[in-house]
């Protein structure tokens, strides 16, 4: 353990971290498009992105010369009472690129409180318009953040039992998976027509942090069509498929009927700093424009849209919304495909998909499938070693690389992950 | 309204902004010291600094570099697993300057985060014990910010009545005012000895948004010590306090017992990025330490010690602990001391105090002092005209100018109070 290292386990505890019989975190001191770099120069290809967020690749000099420029000019300012260009011109580009049904933009820091301002605008709508609707629908399996209300509509599982008794009551469909989709409609049928539902929120298409499990577009879009027939608004977090994960610049684009709330983060940045967006609907707003001050939307952060955070989200659609991005990520997913297609004849490979740039699989170990399946634990030290930042959701292995991650550095990693199913059963 | 404006309209949602009746916000195109200048020219001086968070001023050159300079080399790196030296050193120089028992940082996004973090801390201590302590005690008036957790331990008032039935159940004190300090007193003694109570959290010393409420650091020390006897954990919501604000780097140095946990945000990166710190001592982080997966604090966000934060954070802590910015705090607390000795003499003003670097007072209307109190919409725009950003919470008016502002600006300020003071019954 080098001096770094110790003074980093003395001082700092990590987020989703045992401490006890972990290795100690590796030291970064520099970062270039899909490379981190140690101080003893080990180059490691980050194929997650650094947990989902960074579209563009490290340290990209477009996004530090915006956010360097901003810093100099307007570093900050409060966003009540007063405005900046900044975050009018990222507000208008984000509502033209989102379904024409979003109208508003309300700003907050990080996916979390996205998802909090997506659950409580919708919550006050109906307040606020002397409805008495009470109930959320989430789905199991569903990660929306840490915070108290994010992990209300969340998984209840190990993450949340020391929570548990302070987290809201909400009702869970079962994962619509293919064999249960029948029963889930059901199940959702009967939920909405209660009356008594306020909102229903999803991951669309794609549960990250379940295992970047895939569900049918076709039921969600049946789902929301149903919701908003009985006036439950549907909120999307697209904290992880938003910006282009997919392949489209968002999950909703593959559906016919829009939900009325988004929640973004991760990529609206390109992963350069902590930035929380909701947007919502002229409908959902309307219940909030009142001369009555106590129908306000209450809720604030200090540093809701600081202008160098929305610089380089203006700075990141520009590089998002260039040729060269959606060719990279038509690239990214026609690559996958074909990887795809050597990992279906893997023995040790279970239901391997692509879904847009993201690739992903089931080891095929004893153990069921989850978060603590114990592969986990072979797995992250073993790609670690080979100089690639994989880290598996339980014996889930996926691939969430930058958009633009170059032909050899893709080879390299699938070689890698191959040669890593040939000798699986040797090693572990 | 010129095109910015209406641009803003048609599509921000604004943080803490009833939607009808308002005026426009202001556009500001550049900051520089204390001052905001809108396209026009216009210059507004920010005595609020910012909902509370710009310490050194706007667009601080030492800040601005740090920031860029980080852009370049390191921008983001996931902190599970990694680490880097501007979060390691920063974690470092906390701890350094806070009350000796603190021993780690975990780190979040900004103030609402600090908290939840904070208070799922103090949940989960007792869960990895196998200790069934539930109950949590806050104090009336607290305001803790607004994702669900944040909201439960605060007031609950208009602020939170949509969200009411969402809230977790807490133990509210009386505000501890100087009558109130023996039943307030009483009633904490009578919950703190249920044997019941996981945590006490609270704004120590001075709570900020129910309006520069001061009460006795003497009381809440007692408060603290009577706590830890019973094993209660004392969490110090410092978000506004922290960093000078009160004179002392921290209220808790106002304090013998130190609290055990404290939420940091802020004035920590000097006003220019969100970020939010908790910290605890060795005892929280032992019940953590164990071989059983089950045990690990499962929280986390995406851009957790964001390096450009940690960057620009370190750099704020070079100006925070110089000799010339103590020297402004102890000026800008002697120039309020003095003007408060005027304000005293006034008829239009109740209650002035300073703390530290604040100055409040009421504002003698007769409607009850209240974030409410229609006094607000007279002075906003009052003092928005006289170049000054005041921002009073109903009939409390405060100043909490970046620790920077000069002699001749306060001067200003001070002239421009006295004015209003002697105007109000003309004007309204």
């Amino acid at each position: 353990m080098n001096n770094w290292t110790q003074r980093d386990k003395t001082a700092i505890w990590h987020p989703f971290t045992p401490l006890e019989a972990m290795e100690a975190p590796l030291v970064i001191d520099k970062a270039e498009g899909v490379n981190l770099y140690t101080p003893e120069g080990k180059r490691i290809i980050d194929v997650i992105s650094s947990w989902w967020v960074n579209i563009h690749g490290h340290s990209n000099s477009y996004l530090a010369e915006a956010i360097a420029s901003q810093a100099r000019q307007l570093e900050h300012v409060i966003f009540a009472g007063f405005t900046h260009k900044p975050a009018i011109t990222l507000a208008e580009r984000l509502l033209e690129i989102l379904p024409d049904n979003q109208d508003k933009v309300f700003y907050s820091d990080n996916g979390s409180t996205a998802v909090e301002v997506g659950i409580k605008m919708a919550f006050q709508y109906f307040y606020n318009k002397g409805i008495s609707k009470k109930r959320i629908i989430a789905i199991d399996g569903a990660y929306h953040g840490d915070t108290f209300g994010a992990m209300s509509v969340g998984e209840r599982g190990p993450f949340t039992e020391p929570f548990d008794p302070y987290l809201f009551s909400v009702d869970f469909l079962d994962f619509p998976e293919k064999e249960k989709e029948q029963q889930v409609w059901k199940h959702f049928k009967e939920l909405v027509e209660t009356d008594e539902v306020a909102a229903f929120i999803f991951e669309p298409i794609v549960q990250g942090a379940s295992g970047m499990r895939v569900y049918a577009a076709e039921l969600l879009d049946r789902m929301i069509a149903l919701a908003q027939a009985n006036d439950v608004i549907c909120i999307a977090d697209e904290v992880m498929t938003g910006f282009g994960r997919l392949g489209t610049l968002f999950a909703a684009d593959q559906l016919s009927h829009k939900p009325d709330i988004f929640c973004l983060s991760k990529g609206l940045t390109g992963g350069a700093l902590a930035m929380g967006v909701t947007t919502c609907t002229d409908k959902i707003q309307s219940a909030y424009r009142s001369s009555d001050l106590m129908k306000t939307f209450f809720h604030g952060h200090s540093f809701t849209a600081n202008p160098m955070t929305c610089a380089v989200a203006n700075a990141s659609l520009d590089l998002l919304l260039s040729e060269e991005c959606d060719a990279n990520r038509q690239r990214l997913n026609e690559r996958h495909i074909a990887f795809m297609t050597k990992l279906e004849a893997h023995s040790m490979v279970r239901n391997p998909r692509v879904m847009g740039t993201i690739l992903a699989f089931e080891l095929n170990t004893e153990r069921d499938t989850s978060y603590f399946n114990e592969a986990r634990h072979h797995l992250y030290p073993y790609f670690i070693e080979k100089g690639l930042l994989i880290r598996p959701l339980g014996n889930v292995i996926y691939l969430i690389p930058p958009y633009i991650i170059s032909d050899e550095d893709l080879d390299y990693t699938y070689s890698t992950m191959l040669s890593f199913l040939d000798e699986y059963n040797d090693l572990f």
